[in-house]
């Protein structure tokens, strides 16, 4: 069994929200509610780097956060790499207490400023109490190993994953996004079966988990699935040809919804109650 | 506890073959070899009552089973249901080995032909050692209660499934088909969390599990999912209301592929091996 301890956020941290995608921007915008809340009237980076064209993301932003009560919106948008170590970039982190990864492509934000100054700023933030958010494939980068491609809505290759390093502000899970909306149960519990050591959770649209220390709670309109493979008894990874598909018994399932908070190092469903004065007391 | 007997296929009857829909009718065609098979030369009637309008489907499986070695194949239609009783419907079935249930609707099939003379000689056919197919809308109905509508490709809602009394040629299971193709995962465990006394199977397209007795073995191109929820410690489908998100802990879940076996008593999966004599010898 792996330490408890390496699973989930970093203690003392601060906190992740790792949304779905499409995450209400109207009506009660209950997860762009929350990321506002944690920012607590100070700055908030969106950044906008996954995105091949950044065009129009950060103006939804500026709608979608409007009247939320941050403090303000500043953009971050990385062309090359070389631009990662800008003073003019590194100064929009400046009374920054929160960071908002959009979506796009999770392998454009690690390529992009992965190991430079602005990824160290970014640490910065979360380390000093911010929140840290991110929808798809702002999601799937908080992981340490992340899933970049996979088979969505057909049955599930042993050979159809591509996973690479993420930005590992979460520990010991792997993340997946889109989750009911793209039939991505499959490549889920491949990516598990891969080593049962990571916890897989899968995150439906305008759905979100927050992460504090080793717990998270859930928040939005969808579900959130958290695949154990701890139990499992046999798959068929190893010996299978890339081709065939997947063979795995014995996995533990939960499906979660608001109000239903998740222990990482007892890897079990806890009553959210129990969890909410910790949790808002931040 | 369920009696273990009360799960499968009765006892000592013929085989069900339930088919996730799209089963391939040219190239390998692994599925339609298997239930030509097991027509053993006679007679195999294609029940096309699923469809609103079944032009082609017949056309489609007189090629699909072209050269497969079945003695003959006869289209079985009913446009109303008064129709089930007829003496030239009921004269289909002279010779019968095999009766294969195409896709559709499965409550036309159920409204059209439950409890009438034409579903009698169909169990005729299975009590005396026949093979039942169907794909698609004729998997669904070999349950005792079957899925007949419910949520596709979002997040599930607690009242969004509705169901309905089957066939009831297979029991104690819930059957899903196009599984991973229509991201089916959040309604299969839905129908489970309503009585976990039911095993919910999902089977992708081009996929199928052949049934005798209390176990199934699967056959051709992509997965089989099957939910145990025996061990669910809390789900939220009394409490919640109808519009929430479905909440639900520890089920148990297996992905299964060809080659694949699952003791329906036993409710776990078994080496393909072990069941490969008796599945074979009949």
């Amino acid at each position: 069994m792996t330490n408890p301890e390496e699973r989930g956020a970093r203690p003392g941290n601060g906190t992740l929200i790792i949304i779905g995608g499409h995450e209400a921007k109207e009506g009660r915008r209950e997860i762009l509610k929350e990321v506002a809340r944690r920012v607590k009237g100070g700055r908030l980076v969106i950044a906008t780097v996954a995105s091949h064209k950044p065009e129009g993301y950060f103006e939804s932003y500026q709608e979608g956060f409007d009247g939320l009560g941050v403090g303000e919106l500043v953009e971050l948008y990385v062309e090359e790499r070389h631009e990662a170590s800008r003073e003019e970039k590194l100064r929009l982190f400046e009374g920054a207490t929160g960071v908002f990864f959009s979506g796009g492509d999770q392998l454009r934000i690690t390529s992009q400023i992965g190991d430079t100054p602005l990824e160290a700023h970014i640490r910065e933030v979360y380390e000093s109490g911010g929140v840290i958010a991110g929808t798809s494939a702002g999601a799937s980068v908080m992981c340490e190993t992340m899933l970049v491609k996979g088979t969505s809505q057909e049955s599930y290759r042993i050979g159809d994953l591509q996973m690479a390093p993420g930005l590992g502000l979460m520990r010991g899970v792997i993340i997946d996004q889109h989750f009911a909306e793209r039939g991505r149960i499959g490549r889920l519990l491949g990516a598990v079966a891969q080593n049962p050591r990571v916890l897989g959770i899968g995150i439906d649209e305008d759905t979100a988990i927050v992460v504090q220390d080793s717990h998270f709670t859930v928040i939005g309109s969808g579900g959130v699935y958290v695949a154990d493979g701890a139990g499992i008894t046999h798959s068929n990874i190893v010996e299978g040809r890339t081709e065939d598909p997947l063979s795995l018994y014995d996995v533990r399932l939960h499906v979660l919804s608001a109000g239903d908070a998740f222990d990482l190092e007892g890897r079990k469903p806890v009553p959210a109650q129990a969890l909410q004065e910790a949790v808002s007391s931040d």
